[in-house]
């Protein structure tokens, strides 16, 4: 049943691929309108054809659904090198030109992959992306974070039969278990299998139908095969398939909508095979990988033209570059064009979030020390309260790995359940369709949904085990090249930033041991532009509690928080605490016993656990070596540490010096790598004074005090080094230092031979 | 039907069971001879209790199948947090007391999850064991690794349903498309399906028998369903079932072995259904997520008596913890027994690679910058000849995502195929059923496999686009981890060491962009121990071949080697470039003009780009400041530059001053992130004197020279920098500053206008 306008579907994707084909090779004579002369090509033809083709034919079966259903469709597009193609349909329908009146048609074709124009791959300077697809394997698991909480939006999503391959992909097709049909929109995936990558075969083109059909179905899906080779009409086919997915996803929204849900959900896709470089003449590639990027070189001049000429483009564009006007009944009305949606410039849709405020969950604390919370639970109840705040809005959410209950935040789960919308099991707790939490054992899912959700205007939390985090190292060097770029384009909004709440840290991990030890995310974070990265490390629950707020009413950043779920000490009320990581670094006075004349060295510390190992070795020198004069500074903005040039939080040189003195010996207790600190540490003088413990890659199951030890980062540790290290007291100390490793080493043996730390350590109290 | 001794497996499993929870709790009273009582508990009972029963199920269905079928097994456990169960069996079956004799039941039992005892997870100090399944996703994978070019095995691989929501699993399930049923072994992957991670239902256990079935038929399995509570007699529908399974992998195995395989391959795999925590009264949550870790508190142990006495341990073990007779006919024959196939100490099988000598291969440089060649194409080649010598061997394999051909390597596929067992479209080129080239596009497969082949004893390489590599950051943790640990144990032989090239690196990305530049890899191995990474920037073809050579004679290491692919000046000839490797930095005086007399400045270097960029400003030095007395240091062993308690490769002070004086500027060109040198300079007296330029994070699709210049590293901004470091210079040389800037200018200018960089670029040859 082809539809009325196959012919015309037909011209407009001719002229897709003939600018797309002009993209990767033309600076000139872009119409033809000449005979192809060298001069006309780029001196560096760069770029992929193989992909446009397909992306082109997807693309304009989308129009056509769009068109006709009027259904407001976002396009998460894979195989980002297939640019061109999405240049091309951005062109054609007039997207380009109504964000830059003044661009041609031969700016666009020649500013494609040339210094100053457009990057060779999909990037935020382009509009209707919210998806690089550089680095391969989250377009999916970003599109289903596009659809949810927006039940009105279908997220069509292409999938590269190459980046298929992934692990991250492979997991993304059990996301529909986790959409609710009633409060999100869908998602309908594309798998384009044009069977080959840069030069190899793919492993899914090598499935048969058959193969593929059951696969799919397995994971809960109901897909409909598109062969172009099997039909003289495949724009016709493509429309009806996508015609039969719209309607079932439109019969499974109204069924669950109104209340007659049952089982499964079973949502439509479709497996589309075409072939490689589809267009391009066999002799030169066409079908094969030899069509992946450049398949003529600049050499081939004949061969080329007659290629392009073969797309007749004089029958497609005006001299001007304007499209004939029949190509324009093809579109969508003005406001539903893909590349104008709204939700791929989610900025333009966020709202603030309603944050409660936080006088009501700040924990009590009378005096530094005098109190115990877990910073987590403590943070938890909080998050519960705004989740509660966002029941109608239903633009928070929180995605998890590593489960709430762990992490000690389960209170979110008394607000909201966890999503699931396939069958339970009769002992499921705290689980709902529509349940705002997202719990999934993948952090590549996870990451891709809130990277998803937050690129289309809503807030989200991404607690993790710290140690797991490195798991999505990959997809955040991505997004904080999204987040640099897209803050370079003018008609971009800020988004919510990108929150991590990193718990389950290596220090305190009883069940667990080695493999479940590294604070290594936060190295990787380090690398990323000083615009994007922010790195907290909040020493208690009140800390904690300011933190968050401040990183969930932020934008446009990364934010990295590292605390602790364990209950500890505390140490400064909500109004210090306020005031303190408004400093993001400051001298905590009552456990230093510096006096008003300099201090002879400073104990610094950055993070829960290091932090009460500090005030320990403080209240141990105190008594230990009486007349040393301490101070002791806490940093929570770990990047104040960093020269002003190094990043915007660096502390100049005196709020510096004010910390750290100039010249005395700094003991520092850090809660990962020592060498992140010695690295932001560059550009200020004399770094070498700095001398850094912190996790040393030496760990097992064992109890918290020898983990510390191990690491060289124990309240004895920091004191002997201290005494060790501070001029006058290095001689005279000897007798002190053997003391306390002495006291450390017996308290090591008590928890070998009893299999538990010594109350000196578990039931240690600071006090002046 | 059942087999003869169901009963007897029962009583083993009892057995296992009973062990794997006393290791939870107990410290003393291990076989509960007497009344339990608070001071026979651990005082902090650590484990997962969840996991252990279906593992002990598994594992004594193995032991039947070995027994029955004398077949070499391999065990892959995947939830590693199930030690416990795998400590059990061990016990059981000797091999605890083989390795050590004076270790006693209590001493096991106690010894779990104790100071100084064995990890609460599985790790390298645990017999049988390749995989230390913390952090979760890659069982599956290595389980393929240690299966390819290993006929005569099989490989079982325990994936719990937790793991399996993970990406890298989902991903590995079509690892089967790469296994040769000739010339490789089998894999059996269990799927163990107990319907819980911590606190939240799992994704596998939510599908029907139906969906799974499909999914993994789909996938190319023939899956096999036990379901625990469909039978009265759980041993012997899984003896049978394994035995079924055996004789279809033997069957294939056969077939294709002479000669007459057709189609796919489909490999028999397990769908095993079992409660969590099975045996456990429901009461105490057995059966349900509570059985996750420790079940029942320390304070009931009224009910924790009750429990563990329901598994009668009077009747499985003498006093002395020596099992019943009768337990040991369940067993295999000795050196068949899972804990002690050689293969899971794959350094008592690795045999030396037979490497090529480098002559043959060796670019000719009759002097520096007078050739021209491709880094990684020349290495290429002598890798193909290594191929060619492993021809019989096959112990030497190369796992790459991002396709040979694309890193110039693909005159490896001369020597032999990339592997794939499904069918192939008529226009795939170099592929083979037998091939050892693994092609897939996915990091985490191709580390998986890597890791697995590796730790069972053989050799390989794992090539791949630079900017891709963080997608494995955890899993190189996690290895990382394992190789020092295994260093720790005296049994375990030395490994051939992991070796990556990193290639395609982000100063040359032409068809792609800023996606593409990404060289945070080696900021991240920078994190490991001293004793396990290892990192090399070759700046040709020579020194990369000789740096290859290195790494794959080594052991235990991590290497990471960083080169370009594209054609570039070539600066020493083997022999100069077997020194300078060897020293792993030096000064190049050719490149310098110093004299006898100290520099004023110091151009360093590392990395292929870098190394030209530094020697071109040495050159426009010496035409634009002429006088000014400049060093060139090129660096090829990055960690050359820690101090000796830093690094074993560090120099000495003296070395370190010889290289870079001790109070000259450094201006140094470095091919990362800057930080990463910030980083390993840290304990040198005055690091502030150098001066880091690398890669800034800034960058699209555009030509060489002009990402240089936006990140500050081009020949001019080097030069320019040197000037304005050198005290003396600083001052009177503003104008020669002025003259490199501004033609500096004016050459990125010339890129934006003609779209290609200019011929002074290009088209530069280095001259004294």
């Amino acid at each position: 049943m082809p539809t009325p306008n196959t012919e015309t579907t037909r011209r407009y994707r001719r002229a897709c691929d003939y600018l797309s084909a002009a993209m990767i090779y033309l600076r000139d004579n872009v119409l033809l309108r000449e005979q192809l002369r060298e001069e006309h090509l780029k001196p560096r033809p760069l770029g992929h054809w193989g992909t446009c083709p397909g992306i082109n034919f997807v693309y304009s079966g989308l129009n056509g659904l769009v068109r006709r259903r009027r259904q407001r469709t976002l396009l998460v597009t894979g195989p980002g090198h297939g640019a061109p193609a999405i240049h091309a349909n951005l062109w054609l329908e007039g997207t380009h030109t109504e964000l830059d009146p003044t661009m041609s048609l031969t700016d666009l074709i020649r500013g494609f992959s040339w210094p100053g124009g457009f990057p060779s791959h999909l990037s935020p300077e382009v509009p209707g992306v919210i998806h690089e697809g550089g680095e391969l394997g989250y377009a999916l698991a970003t599109a289903f974070g596009a659809a949810f909480d927006d039940p009105d939006l279908l997220v069509a999503c292409i999938v590269g039969d190459g980046e298929a391959e992934t692990g991250p992909t492979a997991g993304s097709w059990h996301a529909n278990k986790f959409l609710d049909p009633v409060t999100c929109g869908a998602v309908l995936p594309v798998l384009h299998l044009n069977g080959a990558k840069i030069s190899s075969p793919t492993v899914y083109a090598s499935m048969s139908d058959e193969e593929l059909v059951a696969y799919f179905h397995g994971a809960g899906w109901s897909p409909y095969v598109v062969d172009v080779a099997d039909t003289a009409d495949p724009d016709a086919l493509l429309a009806e398939t996508f015609d039969l997915a719209h309607s079932e996803i439109s019969a499974i929204q109204r069924r669950w909508r109104c209340g007659e849900g049952e089982g499964r959900p079973i949502w439509p896709m479709v497996l589309l095979r075409s072939p490689k470089g589809w267009g391009l003449p066999t002799e030169y590639g066409g079908g094969t990988f030899h069509a992946h990027q450049v398949p003529l070189d600049a050499d081939q001049l004949t061969e080329l033209e007659a290629w392009l000429r073969s797309y007749r483009p004089e029958e497609l564009f005006h001299e001007d570059g304007r499209p004939h006007d029949d190509l324009r009944e093809v579109l969508p009305a003005e406001e539903l064009r893909l590349g104008r949606v709204p939700q791929a410039n989610g900025g333009q849709l966020r709202q603030d979030l309603p944050l409660p405020e936080l006088e009501k969950f700040a924990v009590e604390v009378p005096e530094p020390g005098r109190a115990t919370a877990s910073a987590t639970g403590t943070t938890g109840e909080w998050l519960a309260e705004l989740m509660r705040a966002t029941e109608q809005r239903r633009d928070f959410r929180v995605m998890c790995p590593d489960e709430l209950e762990s992490n000690k935040l389960d209170a979110i789960l008394e607000a909201t359940g966890r999503a699931f919308s396939w069958p339970l099991t009769e002992y499921s707790e705290h689980m709902s369709r529509d349940g705002r939490v997202l719990e999934v054992l993948s952090e590549h899912l996870c990451q891709g949904w809130l990277q998803g959700y937050l690129l289309t205007g809503r807030h989200g939390l991404f607690p993790c085990y710290e140690a797991f985090a490195s798991i999505v190292d990959g997809m955040v060097n991505q997004y904080a090249k999204f987040l640099k770029m897209a803050g370079e384009v003018p008609w971009r909004e800020p988004v919510a930033s990108l929150n991590y709440l990193l718990s389950s840290e290596g220090w305190r991990q009883e069940h667990n041991g080695y493999s479940h030890q590294g604070p290594g995310f936060l190295n990787n974070l380090l690398t990323k532009k000083s615009s994007v990265s922010r790195i907290y490390l909040p020493p208690d629950a009140n800390s904690l509690l300011v933190t968050m707020r401040h990183c969930l009413a932020s934008t446009d950043r990364i934010n990295l928080v590292v605390a602790g779920k364990n209950p500890g000490p505390q140490w400064l009320d909500l109004a210090e605490a306020q005031r303190h990581c408004r400093a993001g670094v400051g001298t905590w006075e009552w456990a230093g016993t510096e006096t008003d004349s300099d201090a002879d060295v400073v104990l610094a510390c950055a993070g829960g656990i290091p932090t009460v190992e500090t005030v320990a070795a403080a209240w141990l020198l105190r008594r230990h070596a009486p007349g040393l004069r301490v101070r002791v500074v806490n940093v929570v903005d770990l990047l104040t540490l960093s020269t002003p040039d190094g990043h915007p939080h660096g502390m100049d040189s005196e709020e510096f010096a004010e910390c750290f003195g100039t010249d005395v010996p700094v003991v520092f207790a850090f809660h990962g790598y020592p060498s992140a600190v010695h690295e932001v540490l560059h550009g200020r003088p004399e770094p070498s004074r700095f001398h850094v413990h912190g996790y040393l890659e030496e760990g097992t199951t064992t109890t918290p005090f020898d983990l510390l030890v191990s690491n060289r980062m124990s309240r004895y540790d920091l004191a002997a080094d201290a005494v060790r290290r501070t001029p006058g007291w290095s001689s005279r100390g000897g007798g002190i230092v053997q003391e306390l490793i002495g006291k450390r080493d017996e308290l090591r043996d008590y928890a070998y031979r009893e299999g538990k730390d010594s109350e000196e350590i578990t039931d240690w109290e600071w006090s002046a």
